[in-house]
């Protein structure tokens, strides 16, 4: 029999540092990308020395609760996470961040104080399943199970872009040039397929009106016959018009995603038509799910970790979906190479996932891993390494973490209809329903 | 940082030992506890000698099925659990065994294919878990995310009973004596406060007409006031009579347990009552849970780790149950040492666990540990020791797995209704609803 080592699974620190990253000109319903975006770079640091890595959202409101967080976690161990979960509504939520409902400006659901909370425990999960599974030897999929498949199916997450962000606007230079229309949507997707190998296809849309992206995704289902396709406006549709884009779209959709915003309208949409709904918007939480459930308001779940709590909470979200007949994938923002691997574990163990995952990695040139992490066949091959198989390059770490230091608070807060303001001052944000 | 040991967590057999353990004379609605009742306790051994533990329903269905499934594991690694459930379709069932129902002669809920399957993957996945926690230096809880309690509270079981098996009967002798009306309900309650200091009290009911089992429940409140009481008849009563019960033991009741049987049945009791129903017949599937969640039939259920698939998806039913405004408590059947020891610390990761669990271990004499489980204040405290923190006691499963052998078949399948009969060999199996 082998001896067990004695191992100190104490957490002695953690490290948080804001970054900013480059993100191109890209589109959508409340206005386009800042040309840098923030994220949280969460270290895990045990009492022998070993460090885990984990990411989240990084702007304010989430730097304002990370720091309590992780305090609450030192002095505790890498492995004693359900205790950091139940515990975790003690730290308190300004209440400014806090409007129960879909915030206007906001991309990502519903915003709650536990959703909050949830948003910066998943990174601090993350990390600590990274830092016990170096501590083990064992890949993170395996502290969850084990995974079920070798390479994870990834889509083409396809914009609405601009070549460049605005003059004047110090930015970083992207080679993908524009699309603003069905012939440069079509010309990204081959890029796409070219660089990464991507099969499925989804367009960020509710930019133009639906006329124009109805064209782009027949245009990218003449291009790519057969191929999975989806599009996501972001809920900017009314029921009318959802339900006319899915009569005219029905025959090449693998599904239309939040298309109109809420519960009631989604399962107004999903009465009307056999295109299946995804979402991101409308169930971005537990105490979302039994509304939509029995309403039958949505057919696939697109998790995002970060939101729901950690891959744990992903692997619960999965079971629920799959007990009430509901698919599950995975929904993405702009994030780094830590979040695309710890997506790439927890999808890695999920029995019965039949939607390629969404990434926006691909748009983010910049980095904090000393080897980015990388697509083959449209896929990411599920690192057998010890934790999540990724390193952290502190060269790299700091020299974002300066441009966030250097920022005057202008882009610490995602801000898309700033962003906008500044190539289209009379910008607001558009009422929805849009169309 | 301390080096990684090399640890190979390959599985290079599994030993399958059924046995027959004493049973006292229980009863129930369907008839009366055997003297002896099957188990399978199940050996996983990996390339590094160290052997994982796990138990299960031992009758001749699940011990079908063991074979094939623990063939299976050879080969692959203890921490490569969703591969093992992923696939575990692929083992054939008898169709006799699967009637799609609730077995009459049954008190475990519907028969199907994959409860049958995860029956014996339970016992795979714990023994599993056991040797991965032993290899790591790890407690299962650990392996879970970690507990959130130190200790987790057990409810008293108890039962109407005979002094003695039928007189010719080959038994074990107890020393509980006989409890067939209210004194004697209340004695055994007693003796249950002072040998394990339970404070919560389960009468097993559908044994004798409702109105005797209401003067024992209100005796027990009489004797016990303000502790939490609950009577179970497994499924024993019409939809009028469950509300009868209902409303006669509203005030001292924390919930009654399958009053009426079937969904639908307890979907109309539950309309009827403010009295909680509890669960552990119509709700024994994920593929229940959907019917009786939309249709608020039940307000508790009562996982049984061994028919719902292990440890992991007790913990995926528990945050079914806390999306869905359920609580989750835990049910027991005649068990041994091992499977108390997986509840407890399945049962101390769950957040949200409001009521005490079930379990039927103080009526098992036998054991094959080493050393007991031991109940302190009614509770079991959550072993840190590696794995399940049980040992085997090699001669004792000999023993117990001779008496097995020895049998000329008639206790290898539960028949609480066959041990009626000899009793009463005019006893057939009551219709249900009985009242």
């Amino acid at each position: 029999m082998t001896a067990t080592p004695s191992r100190d699974l104490t957490v002695t620190g953690v490290r948080l540092t804001p970054v900013l990253v480059a993100d191109p000109p890209l589109l959508n319903t409340q206005g386009v990308h800042q040309p840098y975006t923030p994220r949280l770079i969460v270290e895990v640091v045990t009492a022998d020395g070993i460090t885990g890595l984990g990411e989240t959202y990084g702007d304010t409101k989430y730097l304002e609760l990370a720091r309590p967080l992780a305090d609450r976690l030192v002095g505790h161990r890498v492995d004693d996470l359900n205790r950091l979960f139940a515990g975790a509504d003690e730290v308190a939520v300004d209440a400014a961040r806090v409007s129960g409902q879909v915030d206007v400006g906001g991309l990502r659901g519903v915003q709650t104080a536990g959703k909050l909370r949830l948003s910066v425990l998943s990174a601090l999960e993350v990390a600590c399943l990274d830092a016990l599974g170096k501590s083990l030897g064992l890949p993170v999929h395996a502290l969850l199970g084990g995974k079920v498949r070798d390479a994870v199916e990834y889509s083409a997450y396809l914009f609405y872009k601009w070549a460049e962000h605005p003059e004047g606007v110090a930015a970083e230079k992207d080679d993908w040039g524009a699309a603003v229309d069905p012939a440069g949507v079509v010309e990204q997707a081959r890029r796409f397929t070219e660089r990464y190998g991507f099969t499925s296809f989804k367009l960020k849309g509710g930019v133009f009106p639906p006329e124009e992206e109805i064209a782009a995704v027949r245009a990218l289902a003449a291009a790519f016959p057969g191929h999975p396709l989806r599009l996501d406006p972001n809920g900017a549709w009314s029921v009318e018009t959802s339900l006319k884009v899915a009569e005219k779209l029905g025959d090449v959709l693998e599904y239309l995603e939040d298309p109109a915003l809420g519960t009631p309208a989604m399962a107004e949409v999903a009465a009307g038509t056999d295109v299946p709904l995804a979402t991101n918007m409308c169930v971005t939480t537990f105490a979302e799910i039994k509304e939509a459930f029995t309403r039958d308001a949505v057919q696939v779940v697109l998790s995002d970790h970060h939101y729901w709590g950690g891959l744990r909470n992903t692997q619960h979200l999965a079971a629920i979906c799959r007990t009430f007949g509901v698919d599950v994938s995975m929904h993405s923002n702009t994030h780094l190479g830590i979040s695309l691997a710890a997506m790439t574990h927890v999808a890695s163990t999920v029995p019965d996932l039949h939607h390629a995952c969404d990434s926006h990695y691909p748009w983010q040139s910049e980095d904090v891993l000393t080897e980015r992490m990388t697509f083959e066949d449209g896929t990411v091959r599920v690192s057998d390494a010890p934790g999540l198989g990724v390193e952290l390059d502190r060269d790299r770490l700091a020299f974002l973490h300066r441009r966030w230091l250097d920022d005057d608070g202008a882009l610490r807060d995602r801000d898309d209809a700033a962003a906008m303001r500044i190539a289209d001052p009379d910008w607001v944000r558009p009422a929805v329903p849009r169309w």
